[in-house]
């Protein structure tokens, strides 16, 4: 199995895309190759992509607050037109909002914007890395502020998943640049030694058990279904007919990671309202794919079953006629991930104990090295993380140190295992919500959210206005 | 003039010389050439040496204390030898001593260990830098504990002067390896807008004017006098006699440089009692050097009595018949700080106010950027440091932020107009010491110490004490 991405997997509303142009404007900041060394190389520049909306802003003669979202492993547009709690908090801040592209998505693509030349091979994406990510956050918050000569405005930085990762860490790093963060659904301390491995699909297990008990059942029992079809003479074309393969699909060997990507990715965006992934969602989606898995209408055709349950995530617009296993489209661009989960970011996530819903599987570090060796001919760097970023003990390590950071979590998300679920001091805080999934916080709000999300954002919200009032405390004294 | 290092320029005390095979062995680690990319040649690795002393450890079933120095400019044995401290509070808390060896100094090249052809260009100096260190020393000491097991052991780190700015860095980028950090003498606010670039000089202008109007006015006096003699016909043997310099000393140019060297060398390491440098020092020598030039003996002859105070710095022992203005020996193999002066280490210290002891100049990026050029074909990177470190206010971004760091400075010490003076928290505390040099506090002490010396290694103690009591009862909670 690849290494799954953290990724922030939820697409623009499509309220959004009509006016997505008023929502921001793009800009481009000359960024340094490497912050790190001075080989004759690491002076090379690229173009670094970030959006500003300047709307809400007080301005920075009134000091006034700088937003900014630290870039995940994608388009920046994408995270951007996901992260509508910003704009929504925006004008009661009266708040610059920024966000920043990382380095090797989007269009911040290092080596003249080539992403062919980008992507080629160790030699130019040995330049995608956190570390470098976070120096180029503090570097062009830095400029922007000292252009706007907004110096003594004070920066919040939010992320969402891997984004999230990066705002909690970059105020752990970049003090000076922010005094705050929101980190939501960060899976800081999802690494080896510090999570269990099982962790991640322990939670997604859980997530379809509690919606009935025969969903869970069927699934988990599927898998050997599937393997035997696959292997009965004319198995081929029981398959392909009950999930509607397209005909030009000639192999269905990967019918049941399909299908675990649906169950996943399903899991980790298990919103209450309606949303879109790489397709669109229907409120409470878990339940709806036990829904079609408890359908009676169905009868003991398990096949029948678990292709309505994939309908729901693959196919809820209704549009689909057939589905190509072999799709690899990236529409959002995340293809780097892989880069970055073959060098530092070793979360463990594979493991399958045998209450898993997925097959039982061993997580295994040297299955992730080989799989960096064939595709990359890298050695990933499996303590790097722990080792620049800490995690191990955090209680006892943050429990004096440092301050202004929210963890939020839901509890559904399969992150949330390796999330902060536990305030560390005063002002290091955890959010969690039971029924909550994959940032749904930082999602805009809708008519029909729940009351605990609610109550999730007003929290976040009362929070960061006590940082920002704290800041304009400190500056006049 | 070239720009200074900020090093501990203090030699071994002679006791030392006899038993320094007791104080320490030396071991050696593999480390990798580049944390912080994926580039093939990152993936280089190096011997790094460190010292240990294990004598007064408690162990590591005891999670006995781990004491750190974190390496600056130059070999680590002489760094070791000349902080005493360490190895005199280790028995009282049953600690284990490690100095860990910056990369690219002592016996830590890379490249093979050649020194040569680490030097050679900025395609191999370029993996000189703080991060890269600071990344070194984290890899390091984890890896340690481990093979100790002695992950429980609290670290406490220490330097000197750019060791100390390492130490302060090192615990507020590194809070889950070091527990707390004494920051001795640690300029970390001596960059460009922070600091004035006439508080270095302005504080030798005053370490000399403190100990005599005379000594200050003769001094200053003295640039013209020296600068008109050399473009006297005859000028040349007028000076080669009056500062006995040796018979192949065919240029007089830099008798000016020669002669600042000892001021500010002097002024920097004016401690209480004797001690040695590049050649011995005795106690107060700022006070003999005043002395030599206050001589009523030496008459009306000026350069009588620069030669009387230079002798102090030169010739304290008494061995040298002349002086070698072009001696570019470099026993403690510091040379490398002239290659961090031009990337990162950027410390305005060349500005000299009208007050100054020094003839009147400004300091003038260019005119390093220039020298950088010439020197090494590499372009300074002046604002890293405070993107990386911050700087900038400080006070206001520590207030809440952090903990477990004292700063010590001594006011005599010209680098102390870039250090942190006053207190910022209740754990980030500044002891300053009027009459202290540079990082005096780290020497060995001396029955002649002064009672405000005690004090402050009393403090450092009591402080330090705390962190490790505060640690101690977070882990058994």
């Amino acid at each position: 199995m690849n290494p799954r991405f953290p990724s922030s997997i939820v697409q623009p509303e499509s309220l959004l895309h009509s006016t997505k142009t008023k929502l921001y404007q793009a800009e481009y900041f000359t960024q340094i190759l490497d912050h790190f060394n001075y080989h004759p190389q690491s002076y090379q520049t690229f173009q670094q992509r970030y959006l500003i909306n300047t709307k809400y802003w007080g301005g920075a003669e009134k000091n006034a607050p700088i937003f900014v979202y630290t870039g995940n492993e994608g388009d920046i547009e994408w995270f951007a037109q996901n992260t509508g709690f910003m704009f929504e908090i925006a004008p009661h801040f009266k708040a610059l909002l920024v966000f920043l592209e990382h380095r090797f998505y989007g269009k911040s693509i290092p080596f003249g914007g080539d992403k062919e030349v980008a992507y080629s091979n160790s030699s130019t994406l040995g330049y995608l890395s956190s570390t470098q990510a976070l120096a180029d956050y503090a570097t062009l918050i830095i400029d922007l502020k000292k252009n706007l000569t907004a110096e003594d405005s004070p920066v919040v930085v939010f992320g969402g998943s891997y984004g999230g990762m990066l705002a909690a860490w970059f105020r752990l790093k970049y003090p000076h640049v922010a005094i705050g963060a929101l980190a939501s659904s960060a899976p800081i301390l999802h690494f080896e030694g510090i999570v269990s491995p099982y962790s991640f699909n322990n939670i997604i297990t859980q997530d379809f058990k509690s919606e009935s008990e025969n969903c869970y059942n069927v699934i988990k029992g599927s898998w050997k279904l599937i393997e035997d079809t696959e292997q009965q003479p004319g198995g081929f074309d029981v398959l392909k007919n009950s999930f509607k393969l397209c005909k030009n699909d000639s192999s269905v060997g990967s019918i049941a990671s399909w299908l675990e990507t649906a169950y996943v990715y399903t899991a980790m965006t298990d919103y209450p309202t309606p949303s879109n992934f790489l397709n669109p969602l229907p409120a409470y989606p878990v339940k709806q794919m036990c829904k079609a898995i408890d359908d009676p209408s169905a009868g003991k055709d398990t096949f029948a079953k678990l292709y309505g349950a994939a309908n729901i995530y693959y196919n809820y617009s209704g549009s689909a006629t057939c589905f190509d296993l072999n799709d690899d489209s990236d529409p959002h661009g995340l293809s780097g991930w892989s880069w970055q989960a073959c060098t530092e970011m070793i979360l463990p996530t594979e493991g399958n104990d045998e209450k898993s819903i997925f097959p039982p599987s061993q997580w295994n570090y040297s299955d992730r090295a080989t799989y960096c060796k064939s595709a990359f001919d890298i050695v990933p760097r499996p303590n790097w993380a722990t080792t620049e970023f800490g995690g191990q003990e955090i209680k006892r390590v943050l429990k004096r140190f440092g301050s202004n950071i929210i963890f939020f979590n839901g509890l559904r998300d399969p992150w949330s295992g390796g999330g902060v679920l536990k305030s560390i001091s005063k002002t290091i805080v955890a959010i969690v919500a039971k029924k909550g999934a994959h940032h749904v916080d930082l999602r805009f709000s809708d008519k029909d959210d729940p009351e605990w999300l609610r109550d999730v954002r007003r929290k976040e919200i009362k929070i960061i206005q006590k940082w920002i009032n704290q800041y304009y405390h400190d500056l006049s004294h």
